[in-house]
C-alpha cells in the first residue's frame, strides 16, 4: 500500500539525541505543517474539542531495506535483545512511529493550516501519515501493563548550567532545552564521565558531561 | 512510502456491521497471524510482559481515489459534518486505522507465528502494517478530553434472544454475539422498528428488529 504524507512537523529537534525517548513527557512544542491539499479549515472541524491527538508518522532516518526482527532497547542497557513487535523501536518493518501530543491550537493563515501540539518526539521535518483525535475511552487503559517500559525506570538528571550560558538562547526556548538535558540526551549505551557530548538545538550547539547522575553544561553556541 | 502487512486479522466480524464500533470495549477474541517473514519467536520475544497492544491496520473494505476533507460521525447522528482529522472515521486519507487490543497469548506451531487478542474492531482478514505495545506512561492520558467522543454517550440496547435461537451458536461464541448486539449493530443513521436487519456473524446470519432501545433476534441461521 502506497502512502503519502498529510503534513510535516517543525521543531528545535534537529537531531534524534534531543528528541525526549517517548512522547506525551514533555510540554516541548512543535508545529504540524499540513500538505496543500489539506489546507482547508475544513480538514480539522472539531478539532479543538480534543485535548490529546495521534500521530502516525515515518521514522525518516531510519529508512533501511530489511530490518532485523530482534532490538536492543536502550531502556535496557542494550544488552538484551527483544522481538521489534515487544518494542517502540524506530529499527522495525514499514518504518511506522506512533505518538500521542497535546493539542494547543489549529490555525489557518495564508492558506496554510497548521496545528501547535506539545510533547511530540519527532525530529524536525518528519513526514506525518495520519493525524487522529484521542479517544479516552479507548486509546486509555488505566490498568495496562508495560513490561520494562514502565515509567518508573525513568532516570532524571540534574542539570548544572550557568546562567550567562542559558541566556544565549532565546527567552522561550530555556525551558524546553533544560528539559531535554534532564532526560539524558546522551546516545544510547554510553556512559563516560570524560567525554564531551553534543547536539543541535534550535539554531545551538550544546556541549555537556555527565558523570553520575548530575549532567553539566559545558557551551552553547550558534552554529 | 510503500508499506506491506506484517499480519493479518482472523476472527468472526464477516462484515462491518459486526463489528463494534470502536476498540477495547469488548472481550471478543481475534487471532493475528504473521506473515512468513516474520513467523518467527524471535519477533514477539517479550511481548507477554504487556497487557495490551497497538495496531496499525488497513482499512481495506473503505479504498477510495480521493477523500472529503469532512465526514459524518455516526455518533453525532450523521447530521454534523467535522473535519477528518478530528475523527476516527475509516474514509480518511491513506486509510489507515489504529486500534488497542488486550494480548491474551502469543503462540508459535508448525512454523506459524500468532497472537490472541481481545477487543479488536477490524474486520476478518484486515491487513495489520504494524504492532506495537502499549506503554502506559505515554499512551495513557487519564485527563484527556475527547469532544464528541466521549464514552458518556454510548447507547447499551437489552436483547431480547429465545435460548432456542442462542442455541444455534457453539457456545465459546453466544457471549459475543450478545456484546455486539447490545453495542448496536445497525448500520448508521438507521432506526426504521418495522424493519428487520441482517449481518453475517462467524457462520450464521442473523436477523434482528431494534424498537426503541430493545433489540429483538428474529432468527439466526447457518450460511
Amino acid at each position: 500500500m502506497e502512502i503519502k504524507p498529510v503534513a510535516y512537523i517543525h521543531n528545535d529537534f534537529k537531531t534524534k539525541f534531543a528528541v525526549p525517548r517517548q512522547s506525551g513527557i514533555s510540554d516541548i512544542p512543535s508545529t504540524i505543517v499540513f500538505e496543500k491539499e489539506y489546507c482547508d479549515e475544513n480538514a480539522v472541524r472539531g478539532i479543538e474539542g480534543f485535548s490529546h491527538l495521534w500521530l502516525i508518522w515515518g521514522f525518516s532516518e531510519n529508512i533501511r531495506e530489511s530490518h532485523s526482527l530482534t532490538v536492543r532497547p536502550p531502556r535496557l542497557g542494550g544488552n538484551v535483545r527483544l522481538g521489534v513487535f515487544a518494542t517502540r523501536s524506530p529499527f522495525r518493518p514499514n518504518n511506522l512511529g506512533l505518538s500521542s501530543v497535546k493539542l494547543v491550537k489549529s490555525e489557518f493563515k495564508n492558506g496554510t493550516l497548521t496545528l501547535t501540539v506539545n510533547g511530540a518526539d519527532l525530529i524536525d521535518g518528519t513526514p506525518i501519515y495520519d493525524i487522529k483525535p484521542y479517544v479516552k475511552y479507548s486509546d486509555c487503559h488505566e490498568n495496562a501493563v508495560s513490561g520494562f517500559a514502565d515509567s518508573e525506570e525513568f532516570n532524571i538528571l540534574k542539570v548544572e548550567i550557568d546562567n550567562q550560558l542559558l541566556n544565549k538562547l532565546p527567552k522561550e526556548k530555556r525551558q524546553t532545552l533544560l528539559t531535554i538535558l534532564e532526560n539524558d540526551p546522551r546516545p544510547a549505551y554510553q556512559n563516560d564521565s570524560e567525554r564531551v557530548y553534543g547536539f543541535e538545538f534550535a539554531e545551538f550547539e550544546i556541549k555537556f558531561t555527565v558523570e553520575g547522575n548530575t549532567l553539566k553544561v559545558k557551551d552553547i553556541y550558534a552554529k
